[in-house]
């Protein structure tokens, strides 16, 4: 079973945005079975987009996935090239015209002749009704082959998707079972890790496919693999994987379909029953915002303090000026005064603070640009330390928040062995 | 000048990341005057690869740029995909062996065969030496056309295309201007703006594009245009946008080659010589971050706090526990009294507050899961609204945050006005 999704509109093609519906799409149809053959971003003209069909078509891919283009304004062209593309009419679906009419009753939004056009559709599709838009998805199937066609709002492409596609799909093939375990490692380059498990590697069953992911100081390691065998195949992976993990044990730090560092460090408090609150200056609320993009968050993490000035940092986080003097802002001694006064505030039992510049400029510092100190505070003590994360100023804030969270991660770790010297 | 970028690697495919380089790569190169015919992800297999480069080259492209596949592990197959396509054996460039040499030994990182062999290049190709890994580039001459490969890793991509790709296309090719301005509006759907401004959309030249960008509360309308005589396009555009500026005159907010409503919310602080403070709950730090994420945010922010449990929004910003008891936490009374808190606690002269459930799941409070408020303290008053932004999480979080900031800017604007009434 495979798939080609292809993204509508000049926006992409010019960069100026990332295009992450195809991603999403992507995703979804691998979780029930559908390898992606490839993803394409095309211009938004007629003559471009039939041609991107026919040539899906024309390959032995059984799912052609479109998004973009089906809005009422007058640059949205995917419902005339798809009746050019089978030489079909439209004609106005009187279910869609019903649904999009209930659908702007409440919000006091006039019926227009431009919105009332958006229940025409081509004569071949079968219209699938979005709740949270007036474009409908459209479903056209053609010799043993099926083309989709979505909204390009995130949005409605993804109601659409999950109500009406999906289980769609699901009913109209018979799909295999695919497997992807994707283990996180922190602290390795990827040519040392690669040496390191080539024994492993060498004698990895054909049928699972190894990739190595760098990023940001982290490298995943993903394996995979499909069968119609469900249950035999995830032995397989799981056998593997068994064999891997005593090969990775000092820089394993989770599975990363269980989440991101962040959501082993979360998994870690909420285990200890412990909390978290921040205090940052140049990553400037990302790890705030990474904490808290993950439901229940509040389970553990108390908040933060956003300390983006000197006065700050002495008012509300009880740094001294004379150790701002003595050490500058941006400095190991800052770093641990915020991590600890941010602990004693909000009555957590850890800390993370950063200091650091993220440039392009250096304000008020005689540190260089991309130097950013970070400290961990913890029930028995605080620990600091300095990197340079060079440019641009995104990475420099990326790369910080990720440390952050692999520090305060050993830290977490350490405990039991700390409260041993300690006590 | 026509461009193809082809992102390599299965991770794309199955979702596993968002391909961000190809969006850099068509923002850089449309900067230059190269248009993107397409976007494409593929597998990364020797045998697709070869067909996605031979595919490319049979169009009239110019430029085909490769992505990814050139790292030293097994699953990386693009040179020898190269290889193939052009019937050429590699080699070793002595000068990619010694600059990678170079790069390692200050990181103590030992020169392994494996690292040694990022060295081998295909025979018939440029190698341009990367300053930060030990992938080099690589520029194949064919034809008049020209093949580029290059490391996935962003930031190496990212070096490689401003030292040495962009400069060479620039030198090799004879390059027509483009043009594109994006207005922002918000406040006003798709196609009531497309109603109100069609008669100026039916006369608009042949030689200039409109498209419509709606996304999260704001519509964006981008003209674009291409031509080699650089005054006279930029001169159409802008003669096309003083038409337009009047019809949006209430709904327009800046322009998005400026930055965003966050950008236009700085501008007016930095030259009103004024300050801004945050107080965020359900948004976690996500206004925060993108007030940080711009360099320069020191001149008017001072800070967050990030109020995660009642505890801190009652000791950090005084909000009584009276107020939490009789309407909620989740209350416009309780946001007013946060964004009152904050102003005073960091002496700045606005403050945004925000308190609501970004879900999935109802804490602690009686309010629906998407419901948010949103209070905006300025040097005369509070302001507060409730919304409901419905779901998911990520959803209510960036709504949230971009609501703020249209909420900020209005009264910011609405400064002397009010100030006139007070006095």
């Amino acid at each position: 079973m495979n798939a080609e999704i292809i993204a509508i509109g000049d926006e992409i093609l010019i960069g100026q945005i990332v295009d992450t519906n195809s991603q999403w799409i992507a995703k979804e149809l691998n979780k029930i079975g559908v390898s992606i053959r490839q993803v394409k971003a095309i211009q938004d003209t007629e003559k471009v987009i039939e041609e991107a069909i026919t040539d899906a078509l024309r390959t032995t891919v059984d799912i052609v996935i479109l998004t973009g283009g089906l809005g009422p304004t007058k640059d949205d062209v995917t419902k005339q090239a798809i009746c050019n593309c089978f030489g079909v009419e439209m004609h106005m679906d009187p279910d869609v015209f019903e649904a999009n009419k209930r659908l702007l009753e409440p919000l006091n939004y006039e019926y227009t002749k431009v919105i009332q056009q958006q229940a025409l559709v081509p004569s071949n599709a079968v219209a699938l009704i979005n709740k949270v838009g007036t474009a409908p998805g459209l479903w056209i199937a053609k010799g043993g082959q099926v083309i989709v066609a979505l909204p390009g709002v995130p949005s409605e492409m993804k109601g659409l998707m999950l109500d009406k596609v999906l289980p769609k799909i699901q009913d109209s093939f018979v799909l295999p079972h695919i497997v992807h375990r994707t283990l996180m490692t922190y602290g390795m380059g990827e040519s040392k890790v690669a040496a390191r498990i080539s024994d492993w590697e060498e004698a990895l069953p054909s049928v699972i496919k190894l990739a190595y992911l760098p990023s940001f100081g982290a490298l995943r390691l993903r394996l995979s693999a499909k069968s119609k065998d469900k249950q035999a195949l995830e032995k397989l992976v799981e056998l593997q994987i068994e064999k891997l993990r005593p090969l990775l044990s000092d820089i394993f730090i989770g599975f990363e379909e269980e989440g991101g560092i962040e959501a082993s460090v979360a998994k870690l408090l909420i285990e200890n029953k412990q909390t978290l609150a921040t205090a940052e200056s140049c990553t400037g609320g990302n790890i705030a915002a990474t904490i808290t993009s993950r439901p229940g968050a509040s389970n553990y993490y108390k908040g933060s303090i956003i300390a983006y000035t000197a006065q700050v940092k002495m008012a509300e986080l009880g740094v001294s000026e004379k150790l701002i003097t003595e050490h500058s802002v941006v400095s190991c001694e800052v770093s641990e005064a915020m991590a600890r006064g941010i602990q004693k505030k909000f009555k957590s039992d850890y800390a993370i603070a950063t200091t650091g510049n993220a440039g392009p400029t250096v304000d008020l510092t005689d540190k260089t640009v991309g130097v950013v100190c970070i400290a961990i505070a913890t029930p028995v003590g605080v620990y600091s330390e300095e990197f340079n994360f060079g440019q641009p100023r995104e990475k420099v804030i990326l790369k910080a928040s990720a440390k952050a969270f692999e520090m305060l991660r050993k830290e977490i770790l350490k405990k039991d062995e700390k409260l041993f010297v300690v006590s």
